[in-house]
């Protein structure tokens, strides 16, 4: 029997900066506009919803960007993640490629959302600011929030889509027990809210309505901000942690990959562990294939448009270009709730039309055939946005095998299924279903899409 | 603010023997009895439950055992796991106390099970067993075996407790994730279960109910063993590793503990991180206070008596001299289901009586509180068991601010809350009480004990 073999940094290789793609890029992505004016926004335009020094990284091109010592002091936690060779299931599938994962899911939280929490909160308390708001679906981001909130006394309020409040009574639990405030959304806090609840009083809501109300909040109030859980440029900064350790971990194996793989819903995880290794090849270094994973039944990268649209359902943010599947799109209820998002981010939908990544999208059954597989070879039970990570791995393994190419194959472990478990009971139960969106209402969707002159 | 501190070893650290504190003793525990003949059981007696490797283990006097290399390989996979101070919890308690903790939630499993699960799945792998048998009452154990049998390639089959198994479908999924086999107990699948359920068709199971169920199946079949999660020597030897690697992280704090606090159900964890500590005093080390913790629903150690009883209510198993509340005592539910044993471990019941620990009860409320608050400074989520531990910590660093004391204090941290989270929602909901058992009954059951003469 071969055993998993693990890759641990001591914490003096704890990144001391994030990386910053943007510095590396042959050519900048389309500017963020106001979609009144459409001209391109600027800082003071983000000023009532993000504190100046996140707002100063996101439109930052410095390729390095230092992380503050008491943000650092805190990744010190569960940082360096560990980086395990996955040898069981190499054998368990017979195949000649070499099977690395980065694994995330060792957070407090479980997954890897507080490397941007803990800086977004760390920023905004710097700031003076009291009270963050934001929006959860899977809960994964919110719960991270609420334990960065709980670091730095402050105030988290999380809108979290009704229909997650109400079948994931843990994970709304787990979120308490840092001390944050659920509310379900649509809610009656905000005249957003209202809106829909007046159209719709049964409403299940969508990350798309619990933005619009997150940010309605933070922008009526000074005291107030609010804070994404990935899309937006800071917060893709910083996850980078995740690839630059991996790049040290691979190192200290005596490997580099062939191929790196990471699941991809708004796109932090995916940019955490891809953009380091992408950026090292545009300076030269080793080209790496790089495969963003989707679920089928939300594939904004393979069936979306790259073209300009609002974040939220509310129309409350500016116009970003960026894969989309218009916003006004509702996927069929999956399992990988963190995947549920109608846009991609800007800068992973930028490198995509640059040809620097691949993509593809899988159904739910299928992720979890293989996401069980691999808890039953590596002893971890995945999350369900994770599983799409490691069914692309198998299958690039399994390929491996076929063609006889002993490549090096290296995914993102986002995080653990531990308060998922419904999910998996459901596939065990033969309740799930490979649900596909309805090809009519992605045809409105997407031609209800703002209309911006080129 | 102040920060944790995370003290880490590299894989060159992993303890490469257990500790036996047998050897150690100023006296030798009693001899566990057949209850047939009342004369002290051999080796052989044992052997159709457990295969000899660690039945031979159960009675050694050995003071160190080697931890064969493909044990020590699955180890690390988590191991060795971090030990922190805790400066945010220190801080908020305006404590001059050092507060430590040595976290096992990092295990795949969750807790510190894993460390006793693989190593018992390995020694029956090696004697060819196919097949193993267990009980399950809050999880913890059965997702360890769990997950050790899928790694090793053996059958597991698990009796959970009734009301856990209606309870926890979480915890279930999460085994049977692993390919484990849940069976509800009492069942149809033994007789005994079966005659429990024809005395009481509604019974909700209990402890030393799935305990007999697992027996009777190990006991008739030649290619099925029998394991248990707690209690035995041998299980108590493998949790060793704990308490070694603290030592050689507190000496990298340039520290040591006045004070190490365990919680203890059947005395697995707090023996653990104890057995090591207490062992360096008699061979002449520092002298450190040691406290054992326990629910006041169910208090072995502080109100049971210290005499022969059974392991079991089915009365399969051997005798042994042990603090009990009797075999037929049912403690009234509470959350912390890892501690609702009627008995405790003989080596731990005994350095009881040899007064080398303390041992105290706290009720659920109280520890509910405290996990609360040490959530929110340190960021992890406790399971319930692990709360009555936090809250001792909490107890004497308040003690150190009244008195002026700048003492040590470690404690473990025997798993996360993940599957727990209804005991919190329970708790934030104000619906849960602080359940005494009922008086008559402990009497009923401490007369009902069998009778050994001295």
């Amino acid at each position: 029997m071969s055993d998993a073999v693990k890759y641990l940094l001591d914490e003096t290789h704890l990144p001391k900066r994030w990386y910053n793609l943007m510095a590396d890029l042959p050519s900048p992505p389309p500017p963020v506009l106001h979609p009144g004016t459409l001209k391109p926004i600027g800082p003071d335009d983000l000023a009532p919803l993000f504190p100046m020094s996140l707002i100063m990284q996101e439109v930052s091109t410095e390729r390095e960007i230092d992380i503050p010592e008491p943000v650092r002091n805190i990744y010190r936690q569960w940082r360096p993640s560990p980086l395990f060779r996955a040898r069981r299931l190499e054998h368990a599938l017979q195949t000649p490629a070499r099977i690395y994962y980065k694994y995330e899911g060792v957070s407090p939280a479980g997954s890897h959302k507080p490397n941007t929490a803990v800086a977004q909160a760390f920023y905004n308390k710097e700031a003076g600011v009291t009270r963050i708001t934001t929006e959860t679906g899977a809960g994964q981001w919110g719960s991270s929030l609420a334990l960065a909130g709980s670091i730095f006394g402050i105030e988290i309020q999380i809108f979290m889509v009704r229909i997650s409040y109400d079948q994931k009574p843990y994970r709304r639990a787990f979120m308490e027990t840092f001390g944050a405030r659920c509310i379900a959304s649509p809610s009656m806090e905000t005249s957003f809210g209202r809106q829909v609840l007046a159209a719709s009083p049964q409403s299940p809501g969508s990350l798309g309505i619990a933005i619009s109300e997150a940010v309605e909040v933070a922008a009526g109030r000074d005291d107030t901000k609010y804070a994404l859980g990935s899309v937006l440029n800071h917060v893709l900064l910083h996850q980078t942690v995740i690839g630059q350790e991996a790049i040290a971990q691979m190192d200290l194996a005596n490997d580099y990959p062939d191929i790196v793989i990471g699941c991809t819903g708004g796109g932090s995880n995916f940019a955490g562990i891809a953009f380091p290794f992408i950026g090292a090849q545009l300076r030269g270094g080793k080209k790496v294939r790089v495969i963003a994973v989707e679920p089928a039944a939300c594939p904004s990268l393979t069936r979306g448009q790259y073209a300009y649209d609002f974040g939220d359902t509310g129309h409350m943010t500016p116009l970003a270009r960026m894969y989309t599947l218009g916003s006004t799109f509702i996927p069929p209820g999956f399992h990988a709730g963190g995947l549920r998002y109608h846009g991609m981010a800007p800068l992973v939908s930028h490198i995509k039309e640059l040809g620097l990544i691949e993509a593809r999208a899988y159904h739910q059954i299928a992720c979890f055939d293989a996401g069980v597989f691999f808890a039953r070879q590596e002893g971890i039970v995945p999350a369900p946005e994770a599983n799409h990570a490691v069914k692309a791995a198998i299958d690039e393994a399994v390929l491996c095998k076929e063609h006889g190419a002993a490549k090096t194959i290296l995914f993102n472990l986002s995080g653990h299924g531990h308060f998922d478990m419904q999910a998996y009971q459901d596939y065990f139960d033969g309740k799930l279903s490979d649900q596909s969106y309805d090809e009519r209402e992605l045809a409105m969707a997407l031609a209800g899409l703002p209309s911006v002159p080129a």
